[in-house]
């Protein structure tokens, strides 16, 4: 029996999800979503939401009325727990799950992030991104006026403390200082160290790597030292759409357990993530 | 409402849980209970078992049949999904839930391993032990005739192959090249490149930290070369003892919910470990 995953919005996460379902016997795709496209006709287990992170609770909570279960990688950590606790009521009222913020961060991470926090109750964790483009912030770059294309890099200096540098490309007869000036001056910009810098292609410098380094240093019971650090370097949109997959048959797994509701990674087993038996994991994997 | 919790065993990792249990506000501790200590007065809601790994099995059956949930750190790898199916149906019958294998190898290392597995499916993963003291292979070198005392250290060597560095106090009148034939043809030492010292004192060499080196190369999608890794450098006994006492939470909400039955960790949500509300979790970790 394959779980049946309709994809909704098709850009590099959206391309990234049909990959990854292509190379799962398990999973099915039952049809790609334009943005915009009428979602009236969509027949699917569960939908992979990968529109811009915004629209997200207003496809989830559309999809849920009727039945249908979601994931998605809604990014913007503060409002997390808010949006687990709209979409709540609405899955449980029509018989679906909705998986939230799963993607590498949240989503993968903070699966890390929870198990040391466990094994390790006291002490500090350092969540380091990148090297590797911010979404976000490019996102954020891109809309200063002047600007006709933008890349913002986020580069680790540990501690959880980033720079920002941001490629920008801009538009005829734009003043590089003005832009500069504007820029430093978004929220999303003001708080970390940020340096701009003008490219005159920003397309020659894309490149979808990203990374993460993850510390924790911690107290089990009451022996001091514990160290632990979780590294990746991966293709950013291609781990999403995994992530997403993987998700999208642990939601229609707790569906049909009546296990209604909404979670985030943290809140499923991770058995549930993979193809098959649990029994045939335990073995393999434990 | 505090999860009261009896200590089965108190060596290394008893004193560990203990340890775990008092720095935990929602813990209480419930007795501690020596090897063959009577066990019929026994009142708690979860037994920490923390005998010599073979007398798991039993002790976990005996407490499941009064109702009482279990955890245990039984480390046979390749008999943790018998011990899975034994416990199963004695905790279902009970109404109890018992979490197995809940160390840190199996235990923590499986979370990570399940987790790495869903999120890259093609590719491989190389679990690197030490420099730290295999248990097991310690006590296997006690065994041979001749050794008074023994220490068997693992390192690590990459791609999941190990060096066994053992260091043997001698029994007076002793061969030395005897115990060595002996202890290398031993099948916990014959697969593996093992090097056997004659020491003074084995007492003087110990030191119960530990390492992991985890990592996995793999596919996410139809993308390649997406690179993970974790590590660890810890004291043994008190992380071991500090999963279990996760693991025990994790055991009565289960128990609460109705969830009677066996688990190993990759079977539960993580944020089950951590105590009070998932959302607080969600908002803080997520």
């Amino acid at each position: 029996m394959q779980t049946r995953i309709a994809i909704i919005g098709y850009g590099n996460i959206g391309q990234a999800v049909e990959q990854a379902v292509l190379a799962a016997e398990d999973l099915q795709l039952a049809g790609i979503f334009h943005h915009n496209d009428n979602l009236d006709n969509i027949d699917a287990d569960v939908a992979a939401l990968c529109t811009p992170t915004r629209e997200v609770p207003a496809y989830a909570e559309r999809l849920l009325q009727r039945g249908i279960c979601t994931v998605d990688s809604f990014d913007i950590h503060g409002q997390i727990g808010d949006l687990r606790a709209r979409l709540t009521p609405v899955a449980t009222a029509h018989g679906a799950v909705s998986i939230i913020a799963a993607g590498w961060d949240p989503g993968s991470d903070s699966v890390v992030r929870a198990l040391l926090t466990a094994i390790a109750p006291k002490g500090l964790t350092y969540t380091n991104f990148g090297p590797g483009r911010s979404m976000g912030h490019t996102v954020a770059a891109k809309a200063i006026p002047g600007v006709k294309n933008a890349l913002s890099m986020t580069i680790p200096l540990g501690t959880g403390i980033h720079r920002r540098m941001v490629y920008i490309e801009l538009e005829e007869g734009a003043d590089f200082h003005e832009v500069e000036r504007l820029l430093l001056a978004d929220d999303y910009f003001a708080h970390d160290e940020t340096h701009v810098v003008a490219v005159p292609s920003v397309d020659a410098l894309n490149n979808v790597a990203h990374g993460v380094h993850l510390e924790r240093h911690g107290v089990s019971g009451s022996t001091h030292n514990q160290r632990f650090e979780f590294n990746m370097s991966i293709n950013n949109p291609a781990l999403t759409g995994q992530v997403l997959a993987a998700c999208a048959r642990a939601a229609v797994r707790l569906r049909d357990q009546q296990r209604f509701g909404a979670y985030t990674m943290i809140e499923i087993p991770p058995v549930s993530l993979l193809p098959g038996d649990a029994e045939r994991w335990v073995r393999e994997l434990v």
